[in-house]
């Protein structure tokens, strides 16, 4: 393979070149003519050459550029937009710096258990390898998940669950149950910045209400219902994104109670659950999945690379859940993605795992914190757990303005107006700790910021 | 493990019971504190007990149903709609035949391959196994993909390429973008019944022109292309579902030329080409992606479990996808997923793997045509590959009433009228070769249709 590559590369051999016949060159190198054959097979399905049936191999006629060329780079000048952070952080070259992001460093990922996982799977029935599997997902998934639900106080049977290919399918798949084009939405001020982008997908209008360190300003909450009536409420608890503020119980009754006045459903999203010191105030427990929907995903704490979401919810609302999910997907997620993930949560490593991040996670909260502070970057508040500290700006910078800077040394943010729908967060910035190690940051950020 | 849960099943232990402490049971056991710690912690994954901080383990409150009553079992009295057969063949029972269902017995997919692919993918980079990846999905696989264009003289550039969760969710992607409810969309008559899933629920109006051995029928679709203005196409090229026919170029060249004059988008769906003995027309070649759209996925041939799919498109369109697939699900398939195809396309196994499924085929269509004929049920054409027959029933047979008796005997059939948007293939039934080797099938279908 190195012999023809090469021989392509040098433009000794050039497009619709014929190959030397594979008895040929398995005499002048020396081996077998099956290991030529299984060489040339591999380079056709790389695109380097191709077969003529009964006139032998060529190389390919579609020249392939090469590898570093044909690399995806997000383009740098598009608006900043609630894509702007997931298209560059996702997208961004290697060696970028990306305290915008969403995730953990992959060192800080179970990766051991994950090869575990993989090592047992290469070893599983012939039908989990081969097979769709059943509509809602692993049954063996399905009740893990309905373990933990128990353990907040939510009983959940199995048949009331379906896993999907993401968190974001998730929410996903129950705005296209619930919503039509026109439908009024709401969501926090600040809200994750994907929320905006899916909701514009499903053409409603979006209407937000200010979140504050104990939950969404619940006079205004009350207020926005009354007066815009909207069908939906999208919201993080646990560890809201990207404040990292937690709901009290006082005002999750009172979403709650409001909710039940006005006939508004309510996605749930607690994606960062497991990032809690001890368990907060969640809409469903108190509900009992009545007009709360539970979405979440394993993205944060145990990989985003073995993609799975959840949707915990009404029995007959999973039914027809179940029936959209197969319209527009056959099925949800990989059984090798659930597998993995049964495997993972099931092995009893992963609860110290979790405990390690959170004790990880707590330092580095607290270490870059009083960097941020020492430059001029003030969290608003001190969060309970997770990897986010939302911050305020010295006066007079512009996020975006900051951002786009920043990007020009490789260093992707998340500036805060793409977190905000009323677009009142310019000064603000969402900051990921445990992105926020390399030594070059913070003069990078300084220099950014004008300071 | 086994002896608590022994204790449970036997209610020598219920909700709320403390468990025996680390430091006694390891003594009672046998083995080490460390072993039981690890039981222990998998029982709580589990969900059959769980930890109270500082106070122990406790059998957990909310007692876990048998598994197999737990088990989902497909609703067996629901309209049989498009959603009846992938219903019933994704959650059938254990034992159930499945002659209706859309893909190969586990024991024809390449598993030994998968098994590799995984063992390899243990190896992989930290990044690999826990990052989300690239907004367009895995380069390896994108280059493997363009190079199997070229093979049919289509010119893709990577960046031209979108991997998604799945073929299903490529063609969802699309409808998103393309349509709006109310939208007219044209497709076969008959087509694949999950089309007719998928178009309801982007609220589309449906129209059909009948699908003869060589393509739409020309005059029928030009007629309807000027008398309702469909905005898109949805078809299969390769192997026609349900009918194993083939697109002629002239057909091509003809549909394509009609497109053009009214402005139609294609979806050209050759999920089953890898099945042809020799390529035939394609749509997107002869139109250079300029009003086609590719989309394909590997679950026919390589694995249904391990799901990817994927658009080639113009290169503006392909830039909007993946914001839209950023929105509604952040990313496409898995990384892992994806790394496991690229593997297994790129090991040379992968094109021995698909002629012996030829041959294989080749025979069961023969042998399963001449089973089915001698019960009176007549193939329609016999394809020149794949798995499927389309055939006529006996005469004043109703294709819906012999699926719903031959369930009662625990045979998943696919009745003619899922697969019919103007519900005139009462007559027909398609059949899935490789899944009719049991013996009791044909006594079985025979009874159902009442010879």
């Amino acid at each position: 393979m190195n012999a023809i590559r090469a021989k392509v590369a040098s433009r000794a051999l050039v497009a619709d070149d014929r190959l030397p016949s594979i008895r040929g060159l398995a005499a002048t190198m020396g081996v077998s003519p099956s290991t030529v054959v299984e060489a040339y097979d591999r380079l056709v399905a790389e695109g380097l050459i191709r077969a003529r049936p009964g006139s032998g191999f060529y190389v390919s006629s579609a020249a392939l550029p090469p590898l570093a060329l044909a690399k995806d780079q997000p383009q740098r000048d598009r608006a900043v937009d609630p894509f702007w952070v997931s298209r560059q952080s996702l997208d961004a070259e290697t060696g970028a710096l990306k305290p915008g992001c969403g995730w953990l460093p992959a060192e800080w990922m179970p990766t051991e258990a994950l090869r575990r996982a993989l090592r047992g799977l290469a070893r599983a029935d012939d039908a989990v390898l081969s097979d769709y599997g059943a509509t809602r997902g692993s049954l063996t998934l399905r009740r893990i998940l309905m373990a933990r639900f128990a353990d907040e106080g939510l009983e959940v049977p199995p048949e009331q669950l379906l896993l999907t290919a993401s968190g974001t399918q998730a929410i996903d798949l129950v705005c296209r149950f619930l919503l039509r084009p026109g439908d009024t939405v709401l969501v926090d001020d600040p809200c994750y910045f994907n929320f905006r982008a899916l909701l514009r997908a499903h053409q409603v209008r979006i209407v937000s209400v200010p979140y504050t360190a104990s939950g969404p300003d619940i006079a205004s909450f009350e207020a926005t219902l009354a007066a815009e009536r909207p069908r939906l409420y999208v919201t993080n608890s646990a560890l809201h994104n990207p404040t990292g503020a937690t709901l009290s119980p006082q005002t999750a009754h009172r979403v709650l109670n409001a909710a039940t006045a006005h006939d508004l459903t309510i996605v749930e999203d607690d994606i960062f659950a497991d990032f809690e010191p001890e368990p907060s105030a969640r809409l469903a427990a108190l509900d009992g999945l009545n007009r709360v929907i539970r979405i979440g995903s394993f993205s944060k704490t145990l990989s985003a690379s073995v993609r799975c979401g959840f949707i915990a919810a009404r029995a007959d609302w999973i039914e027809d859940l179940v029936d959209l999910q197969v319209a527009t997907g056959f099925g949800g997620p990989s059984a090798v993605a659930t597998e993995i993930i049964a495997s993972v949560l099931s092995s009893g490593f992963y609860r110290k795992h979790v405990e390690e991040l959170r004790r990880r996670l707590a330092r580095a909260r607290r270490d870059v914190g009083d960097k941020l502070q020492r430059i001029g970057v003030t969290p608003w508040l001190m969060p309970r757990g997770g990897f986010y500290l939302w911050c305020h700006l010295p006066d007079g910078c512009d996020s975006a303005d900051v951002a786009r800077l920043a990007l020009a040394d490789n260093v992707v943010l998340a500036p805060g107006n793409v977190f905000s729908a009323s677009q009142t967060a310019a000064a603000f910035m969402r900051f990921n700790v445990a992105q926020c190690r390399d030594p070059k940051l913070m003069p990078t950020l300084q220099r950014a910021i004008g300071r």
